[in-house]
């Protein structure tokens, strides 16, 4: 199962709206079969893994991250594969919450006299389908919050001045970062300061993140690097009611998706813009900023992991600080982190923090 | 030469204003005798090795962490001692920048028919005794920077709750780094906020650091923690010329050590004071804020090492930043500092930094 589950990672931010499933099939102590989500969620891992063993499928154990499907959607479900290539046992770490599965496809194995045990690694399962999980669940989706700033916690100087806090290492880890998640997300004050490209560079993608600006009145130009490469990696522009019919036809003349949620005092509503984001098939979202956008989702509590990069450098308390007013008085209200990663990046540090 | 320098590391924090030395000497592949500076600077780790060794020193190599002394101080020379003892060969890691030794130690030896081989280690060497080298050299104290911040660098609420930011583990660490430090140093702002105690707890502390306030007009109280425990460990109270004369008597009636320095718009002017604390003897100082007080010291150039905890939770950018304003524009002015050691604390992490 841990197999299956480093399997099932090389789908992160590849499979979306489906869940990063990974299959070993084993015989005889031999693994005879493996597979994992291929890219755009299909096929999927047991499929992959079941055509890699042929005959030899036959009686074999099949460890699967995630419960079978048990419903006809682009592909025939993959409990009947399962059932089909003769496998004597499966074991699995989650049960889908998908109502269209939900139990059924471990009831078909065991209706058809497999042997099927359920649970093992299921904190592992659940951590790395976060997002599947809390897209089904909760319609939202899992968000990580990537911060880089320097020891004192700025992320430039009082006059802007940000290139570069960290060294390349970092800049390169956090395009791997970004390989992992479905899309990537900055504010409007991020968009305009910095005309970001937001796409990954270098590392083989198979699938760009989609690139999202939450930008309640569309004041991010269609004459950017986003609107002009629109075309080749989607962009998402998320409005509020009010953003200028001008503005609309210029973004969607670059080919970029709109998509209007509501404002709360001019700002873009968070919530109602992760759940848009959800309904769209999003389930791994990472933001990239800026301040206000961050102090935004910390304060609504939608974030689910933080990704620190911190540089070895001291801007000073009149240097711009990575995250908005929280509006905290007391201590004991700050929302409190738990480390779950934690590794050196030439000059920088790289740490992963947990909410919750 | 390693071996010696771990044993050396013991002395730090109970040695000032000498430098903390370690001695091992080995005869015939065999260790007979181990010394380091022994708390309040005396014996010398040469004259404990040689003690320990008695007649084994004959014919033994010593190897030294610094240059044996050749001066008549509280103590006989150290290079005579070895001379005496039929020491046949000396290794030492660094030449003693104290203009009363200054060579005389290795020539002394030498001299003495003892084949001397210098240099070993000597970078390690220099680091371990920055603090005493850099007060010889420089007439300057080693300035370590404390930081204990959340994740976005905040040290308090706006309303000043920051009881507790980090862990015990993490409080029990900033123990352990007082115990390297001669004194330990804060500003006023923090005296007043805080009523801090600034002692060693639970960790058997042979020497309490000296507990230092830079307070220009002496505001903080004598009634305080510290005022009402100078008698037991010292507190040194810098002021500048316009503290009241009131509040100098009820400082000097604590039994606490007033020092006074010149004042810059109002402000202890930073060089100054490291100045006069040097030349009382002090080789290591940790700072442990507030962030005016910090950022003083940085902008000045008069940190070393900055020492940052960092605790998983967030406080938002209307929170106590650790750093005061250090009024740069741009990054490239910014102060860079390397890694060099990092680890989990509980639930918080450690980095040391140093500066250049």
């Amino acid at each position: 199962m841990a197999h299956a589950l480093h399997l099932a990672a090389r789908g992160l931010g590849n499979v979306w709206p489906n869940p990063a499933v990974g299959c070993v099939l084993v015989r005889e102590g031999q693994i005879v079969g493996r597979g994992w989500t291929q890219p755009g969620g299909r096929p999927h891992a047991e499929r992959r893994a079941l055509d890699q063993a042929g005959g030899a499928a036959q009686g074999a154990t099949a460890y699967v991250t995630l419960e079978p499907c048990a419903h006809y959607g682009h592909t025939p479900p993959c409990a009947e594969g399962l059932i089909a290539a003769g496998i004597a046992r499966v074991v699995t770490a989650l049960t889908d919450p998908d109502p269209r599965v939900a139990g059924r496809g471990h009831a078909m194995l065991r209706a058809a006299g497999i042997r099927v045990t359920e649970g093992i690694l299921s904190a592992q399962a659940a951590r790395l389908n976060a997002g599947f999980l809390r897209r089904v669940t909760e319609t939202l989706p899992f968000v990580t919050l990537k911060l880089a700033t320097t020891l004192d916690g700025r992320i430039a100087t009082a006059t802007g001045d940000s290139r570069w806090i960290t060294g390349p290492e970092a800049r390169r880890h956090t395009h791997l970062l970004r390989l992992t998640h479905d899309a990537v997300m900055v504010g409007s004050g991020t968009a305009l300061a910095d005309d970001p490209d937001l796409t990954v560079r270098d590392l083989g993608a198979q699938r760009q993140p989609v690139r999202i600006v939450l930008d309640s009145r569309l004041s991010h130009s269609p004459d950017s690097r986003l609107g002009g490469s629109a075309r080749q990696v989607p962009v998402w522009m998320v409005h509020g009611p009010d953003a200028p019919a001008t503005a609309r036809a210029g973004w969607a003349a670059t080919g970029a998706e709109l998509i209007e949620v509501a404002t709360d005092n001019g700002h873009i509503a968070p919530r109602g813009a992760l759940t848009a984001l959800a309904a769209r098939g999003l389930t791994r979202i990472l933001c990239e900023g800026g301040g206000q956008l961050a102090a935004s989702l910390v304060r609504n509590g939608l974030v689910q992991d933080a990704a620190l990069y911190t540089a070895g450098a001291l801007i000073g308390g009149d240097g711009r600080a990575a995250l908005g007013a929280l509006g905290l008085t007391r201590l004991a209200e700050a929302p409190r982190l738990t480390l779950r990663e934690a590794c050196r990046l030439g000059p920088d540090t790289f740490t992963l923090w947990s909410f919750g």
